[in-house]
Order: structure tokens, then sequence, then C-alpha cells
């Protein structure tokens, strides 16, 4: 790991550090901005000086949690699991988690086909309760399956309650979904949702900061969620009592300038209490899917022009330039159909779909998808949406 | 009615007018305010010219309408029925209602013991659906009483559902609540809530621009929510349908920079629908008394102060003065305590009570009343809330 070297040996790093450093630690971010990756791992793991400024008891700790810690194993368990660890700077890497500053995560393992990036372009999180009421698991899955019909990933934590429901609601309309693990991605939690994140990993993306096999800790339930705020383009908080962890992510969605958006419930509900208080500050009442994408971003809006460059369709990954090519003229179709046209399945087809709404391309319509306009007039050989 | 006369002459003169002119016309406001009452009064009769701008077809209509109108027999009916009419100027004329501009009622019709300008400075409207849910008409009541229980006024229409149960809530908690009428006082409407109104009359007010057995139309219950709005420091909407009655009312609030505010419902509900929308713009949840007092009005604050000046004590109403004068020293009393000791019923030391309230020399504490801080320091001697 010392010495010098190329990005391979920065991932290796960094993967590293994944299990030594907290997730959102930002005194490790800041170390690892002004000492570089590398620099920060050679001294961990005893080759040179302590970080000037960091007690000795610190330093201690972090010392005994890199001993034994091999990156290249925990990189070859992730790959034999089918998750991959995508860094800053990776061409998958979602920018938007470059504000988080110094909290930003030192890298995420990835669990399934689509690209995070470009999925997080036109992303929403749907959060709350895991002790929701019918009432809140309706209302979460309801605005599950209408953000999905509307193009948009439906990013959660993967929890009981509201999360599971928004989940399955997005799975359920046949949509795009994100589960934001406090763990490891190979590690399902809670258990009983093992067959949920599965599906999702199937379908969609499981991600998470934690290497392979790690554990979830309430404080790293309570940093995960400043991921699923950084995310997305907007927190939508389903039933939360005072004090819930749903509202740390909504308030975290704030500050970091997302749009923050409660569901509204009986006065009386002590499960809608956290959420109406929220309202009475700067988060806006949404009472349906429409009601959020008026929010995050308007209907046949080209989405990455908010985010800065999408790709051409030349720089487009092979796989989705299949699915384009397979979309017929004038008319939506389903997945299935593109997915034999392209030569797929019909997951893998759906995961580029949602990539190419994210860029542009493609409009979901009912159960079908069909190009956008301005994807027909780069198809006839006009400008592409770059 | 013709020629010149004291301020009785403009009594009578306005009196006459509710019976001519609809609610809220601001073409008769503007005659009024350019002319003179009494001139219009005395044009509209027959005996001078039409007044200048009005079509002939209009001034017809208005010569028909007040063929065989009687305003000395209206104010002697009233009289008979326990029944006053307040006109601007007058003592207990509230000041907001001058909000209104030309929209201000000619004067209004008022049944009950309390001072409704007294009243009015302390009070919030509690409006909503006629055909509520359960869920509604328990919020109306809780909202009613939690209203009370706080020395607040609640002021509403008396109508089927959210009004009436907030005009219960009100009452029931020993409380002051005023209902504005679309109609003749002294007639009641809804005929279901005859008793409702009597007991309101008997233990608060009611209050309406209609002169005494006139009936309500659908234009009178629109017209009728801007005096609800003007009155009152601010309108709590309780379940409303889109295009409901009771946005009109919020919205006039706003408009006349009233606080508006709504409970938040299921976003299932088509009766929370309205409130819904309201609570998208401007308008700030409530989920129970203690939310809207902190909106309206801080607790232990002066209310008048931010509304002119208030009555110092020798000034104060006989009555009032009584009642202020059997308060014990250090401890609350209840009404029945103090009314025995002011010599006259509980309802009207109610009455007194919540006049006071709003006048800063008193408070409610549970079921009982004291005497704030200011009042006993202007009772040793120094000097009083003016």
């Amino acid at each position: 790991m010392s010495g010098t070297g190329g990005p391979g040996h920065d991932r290796l790093a960094r993967a590293f550090l994944t299990r030594v450093v907290e997730p959102g630690d930002e005194a490790g971010g800041r170390w690892v901005r002004e000492w570089g990756v590398r620099e920060v791992v050679r001294r961990v793991r005893g080759d040179g000086e302590p970080l000037p400024g960091v007690s000795p008891r610190r330093w201690e700790g972090l010392r005994a949690r890199a001993a034994g810690v091999s990156a290249q194993r925990d990189l070859e368990i992730a790959r034999a699991a089918g998750v991959r660890f995508v860094c800053p700077g990776d061409p998958e890497w979602p920018r938007t988690l470059d504000d988080l500053g110094d909290g930003r995560p030192l890298g995420l393992w990835v669990r399934g086909r689509p690209s995070l990036r470009m999925w997080a372009l036109r992303s929403v999180a749907v959060v709350g309760a895991r002790a929701c009421t019918g009432y809140g698991a309706h209302m979460a899955a309801t605005l599950g399956a209408g953000l999905a019909e509307r193009g948009w990933v439906v990013v959660s934590g993967g929890a009981y309650g509201v999360d599971g429901a928004a989940h399955r609601g997005a799975l359920g309309a046949g949509g795009a979904t994100v589960a934001v693990l406090a763990c490891g991605v190979d590690r399902p939690y809670p258990r009983g949702h093992t067959e949920l994140i599965n599906r999702i990993a199937e379908q969609g993306l499981v991600v998470g900061e934690l290497p392979p096999g790690d554990h979830p800790t309430p404080s790293r339930f309570v940093l995960r969620n400043r991921v699923i705020a950084a995310l997305t383009r907007g927190t939508v908080v389903v039933e939360a009592a005072y004090r819930s962890g749903s509202l740390v992510t909504a308030r975290q969605a704030q500050r970091l300038g997302r749009h923050t958006m409660g569901v509204p419930g009986p006065a009386t509900s002590a499960l809608s209490a956290g959420v109406h208080e929220l309202l009475r500050g700067e988060a806006v009442l949404v009472s349906d899917a429409a009601e959020v994408v008026e929010m995050v971003g308007d209907m046949g809006e080209l989405a990455p022009d908010r985010r800065g460059p999408v790709l051409p369709r030349d720089l487009l990954e092979p796989g989705a330039r299949r699915v384009l090519a397979a979309l017929p003229g004038g008319r939506p179709a389903g997945p299935e159909e593109i997915a034999r046209e392209a030569h797929t399945t019909p997951d893998d087809a759906i995961a580029r779909l949602y990539e190419l709404r994210a860029l542009g391309y493609v409009e979901r319509h009912g159960d079908g998808w069909k190009l956008t306009r301005q994807a027909m007039v780069s198809v006839r050989g006009g400008p592409g949406p770059c």
C-alpha cells in the first residue's frame, strides 16, 4: 500500500479506510484531503509518523482497527458477491455526494446493474418510521409506485415500515429503487428484509459505505441518512415521530439545499407529529407523487441540465446504447419487448431505461417507454441532449 | 330620515340600509363614504336625485327594496328580541372590521352580553366543512375547547360540522364563542342549530349584518366569511374540500394580514385536500390550540397592545369593573364564585372575564381565573394596562 502508484492504489487505500474510519467521520475526510489517501493509510498501518493533531488515544484506536485489514481481500470478497467499489472520481461516482465535503463517503460499495450516478440524477428519497401505521405504509407504497411510474428513482434505507413500503411500491410498478444500507451490502439488514434487499439488488441498486460483512450500529444508521439526503434531489418524509431518524435525513437534505417534503397525517397521530413539525418549518407539504415531482423537477424537463453535463450518445455505456437503439420510433414499448430487441434481460433493460431517463433520452408512459422529443431530434441527426 | 340630526339618525339610516344594500356591497360602502349615510337613504327613498354613476336599473332595484322598509320598526323588533345594532364609531364597534374598507359592514346586529369589540380583540376563527368527518369534528371541538381554556374567543359561522363542533368545544369548556350568521340574528340558521345558537347567545355572542328576520342566501354565506376573517386575529381551517367556502375565509384572512392556519389530515382524505392546498401556500400547519396561540399571540402578552389603546380601569363598563373587583387576590377562582361576589350570573361573569382577558386584566388558569401580574400592579396603585 505504500509508495506511489496509479488510481488502483487509491482505490485499494480507500477500500482499506472504509474498514478503519467510521462513515461520515469528517476528521478522516480532512486527513484524506490534506495528506492524500495513500499517505493516511501508510501512516495508520504503522509505516509512518502519527498524523499531526490526532490524539495518541485516537491514533491507537485507528491503528488497532487497521491491524489485520486486507483491502485486497475485501475487494475480492465483494467481487465474488457481485459488489463493486465506486470511488470519488470514478465515472459512476455521484457528484452530488461531494456536497458532503469532508463528510463525503470514502467510497461506496454497490450491488446491482444500473449506474449509481445516472440513477441518482433523477432520484427522490422516501423515508419514515419503521413502526409506521397502515396509513403510512399505504402512502409510502403509493408514492414509491407513483414516482417510479413518472420515471423517478426511489431511494430509501431498506428498513421496516415506510422504507420497505416505498421500495416495494417502486418494485411493484416495475420501477427503479435504491437501498442505502448502514452495513455491508452483502449482509442485508434487517434480516427480515433479506429477500426484499436481494430483489432490490436484482432490479435496482443496494449501496453502502461499510465494507463486506460489516454490521450496522445506531450511529451508522444516523450517518447513513446523510448519504440518502445527498444522493437525491429531495427527501419526502412519510410518518415520523418527534426526534426520529427520518427527520435527521430531512434536515440534512435541507442543509444540502435539497427539497424537503412531508406527507401530512392526522394531527392526532404521534407518528405524524414529526412530519408536522417539519412542515411548520421549511418543508413543503406533499399529498402525492405528482406534487413531489412538481417540487423536484418539472415533467418533461431534462433533469441533468440542472446537474451539469450529461453523456453524449456516443459516450453512452454500450448496454445503454443497445437499449436506446431497441426503442421503437413513435410508440411506447414495454421493458420486455425492449429487452428482447436489445438481447438482454428485462431487469437489465429497466436499469438502462432509468439511466436513459436521467439523461433525458427516454420517458415512461404508463408501463411503456418511449424516446423523448429531444432524443428523436438527435436520432434524426440533430444535436443530442448535450 | 331626511334633514340633519345626531348620531341616532345615522344609526337609523344604517339600520335602514342593512335591508337595502347586500352585505359586502362595496359600491354601497363607497356611496356611504362619499355622500354620507343619511343622504344615501334620503335619495334611495325617493326624496332626491339618483346617485351619480348608478345605472337606472340598479337604482330601481334599490328603490324597490327600500319601499316599505322601516328602520324604526326593525330596531324595535331587534330590541324586543334582545338584539342591539352596533355601528362604526360606537364604543362596541370592532375597529378590525374597518380593514374591509368599503366592504365594511354598515353595522352589526348583535345578540348577547359581552362587548363584541373586547371579545374580538383576542379571537380566533375556527372554520371548516359542514359535512366533516369524525376526525374533523374531533379536531374542531378540541381546538375550540383548547382556545377557550387559553382565554381566547372562538369565532365561527354556526354551521353544521366543523363550525358547530368548534362552538360546542368552546361552550363545553366554559369559554367564549361568537357565531357570525348570514341571516338575521333572531332567526337561527340552520334550523337544526337553533338550540346551539341560542346557547351561544346566552353564553357568548351571535352577530350578523342582516336585519331581523332576514334569510340566508348562498352569496350571503360567502360574504359573511369576510366578517369572520376581519373580526379575528387569525383563521384556522379544519377540513375543507377543494373550492370550499372555508378556503374563501382563509384567503380573505390572508389578504387582511391575519394569520392563516390549517389542520392537516390524511393525504387520502378529500376533506383535507383543501386544507393541504392552503398549507402548500402561505398558511401555517397547526396541530393543537397551543400552536394556534403561538401564532396569533404570545402567552402572557397584553393582546390589545397590538391593536391600539385599551380602556383604563376607570373607564371599564360597570359590569366589568364589578367582576374585576370580585376576583380574589392571589389565587384563581371559578366563574360561579366570581359571579356570586359580583352579584351577577355565571354567564355574565364569563362574558366580562373574557372582556377583561382581552384587556390584559385577567388570565384563565384551567377552569379558574386570576388577575394578571400587570393588573395586580395597577391594583396596588401602579399604572393600569394603559
